[in-house]
C-alpha cells in the first residue's frame, strides 16, 4: 500500500519556505511515500487575522486526519525547545495511532541545550534534580532530544527520534535526518 | 455528569510542584470536576533515564485518554512559548474530541513576544509578512497568544483561551486564568 505521511515543521516561517517545502515533498515521493504538506493550499481571505488562524488550523487537521503517519521536524526553534505548532501535531497524530517519527538537526540534548539556556547556572537540588538558580525550574533529563511526552510518544509507538549535527547555516534545510526517517518508515510501511 | 479533565502544564518543573499541582487539583474539585493530574503516580525504578521517560509518557497518555477534558498551561516556558509536551498533550486531547480550554499567564501576543525575542529586529517583507532580520524566520501574527495550532485547536472545538497579566513572581503559580478555564467547562459540561 502506499501511505500519506504528514509533513510538521517549522519550515513554513522560512523566507524560502515554498522551496524548502517543495523538498521534501519531492524526498517524500522519491522514497515511495505519498507526502501531505502543510503550506499545500490557499485560504480565502479571512475577515481577521484570527479567523484566518482558525482556518489554516482546520486544513492542517484536515490533512493530519487524512494521513496514515507524521515525520515532525523537532529542530530546536526560538529557544531550546522544538515549534509548539509541530509539538500539538505530533500529539495530534500520535493519539490517533498513526506511525509517528521525528528528527531534530541540533545533536545538544534537551539537558545540555537548557543548561545553555542558563548560561550554565544551575544545581542539583537536595533530590537529585538538576534546576536552575534563576528560576528554580527544574531540567529535563531523560536522555532525549525533547520533551519526553513527544520523543517518548514516538519510540513507545515503534517510531524513532533521529538526532543529526546540521551546519548552523543549514539548520531548517538539511534533510540527512528526514530522509532517515523515511527510509525507516517505508521500511516499515511496506 | 462528573467529568475528569487533565491539568497539563509545566508545574511538574516548579520546585514547589506537589504544591502547586494539589492548589489545581483542589480548584478543580471545587468547580464540581473530577482532576486527572500529571504528578499523580509513583514510578518504579528504571534501568535508564530513557526508560523512565518511556514510562512517564505512557502514564501521562493513559490519564489523557481515561479523560474528558483538557486545560493546558500555556504560559511561555523557557522563551517565547509555551512549554513543548504541554503542546504534545494539547494535540492528542483534541485529536480525540475531548472539551479543550487553555490559558497563559502573559498578557503579550506571541507577535509582541517572538518580536520582542529578537530585540525588535524585525522587518517587513515584499509579501507584507513580518520577518526577523538576523534568521529571517515569519514572526506568526494571528492575534493568538501562541502557535495558531494550539489556540485554533481549542476554539474550533468550542473552547477558549484565557489570557491572563500575571505578576512575574507568580507566572507558574496565578491561578486566576486556569479558574476561568474551570468555570466555562464546568458551565459547558454541566
Amino acid at each position: 500500500m502506499s501511505i500519506k505521511v504528514y509533513l510538521a515543521g517549522p519550515e513554513v516561517f522560512l523566507p524560502n519556505a515554498r522551496e524548502a517545502l517543495d523538498v521534501k515533498i519531492a524526498l517524500t515521493r522519491a522514497a515511495g511515500l505519498i507526502p501531505v504538506s502543510p503550506g499545500d493550499f490557499t485560504i480565502p481571505p479571512k475577515p481577521s487575522k484570527r479567523e484566518l488562524g482558525h482556518a489554516i488550523s482546520a486544513i492542517d487537521e484536515q490533512m493530519m486526519d487524512s494521513a496514515d503517519a507524521i515525520i515532525a521536524n523537532l529542530t530546536p526553534y526560538h529557544g531550546v525547545s522544538a515549534d509548539t505548532g509541530t509539538c500539538y501535531e505530533l500529539g495530534y497524530m500520535c493519539a490517533q495511532g498513526k506511525f509517528a517519527y521525528a528528527y531534530t538537526n541540533v545533536a545538544a540534548s534537551l539537558r545540555e541545550r537548557t543548561i545553555a539556556h542558563y548560561d550554565g547556572d544551575v544545581v542539583t537540588d537536595a533530590n537529585g534534580r538538576l534546576r536552575s538558580r534563576r528560576d528554580g525550574l527544574a531540567v529535563e533529563d531523560m536522555d532525549m532530544s525533547d520533551n519526553l511526552m513527544m520523543q517518548g510518544g514516538v519510540e513507545r509507538r515503534g517510531g524513532q527520534m533521529i538526532v543529526h549535527a546540521a551546519a548552523p547555516e543549514r539548520l531548517y534545510l538539511d534533510t540527512t535526518a528526514f530522509e532517515q526517517c523515511l527510509r525507516l518508515l517505508a521500511a516499515r510501511a511496506g
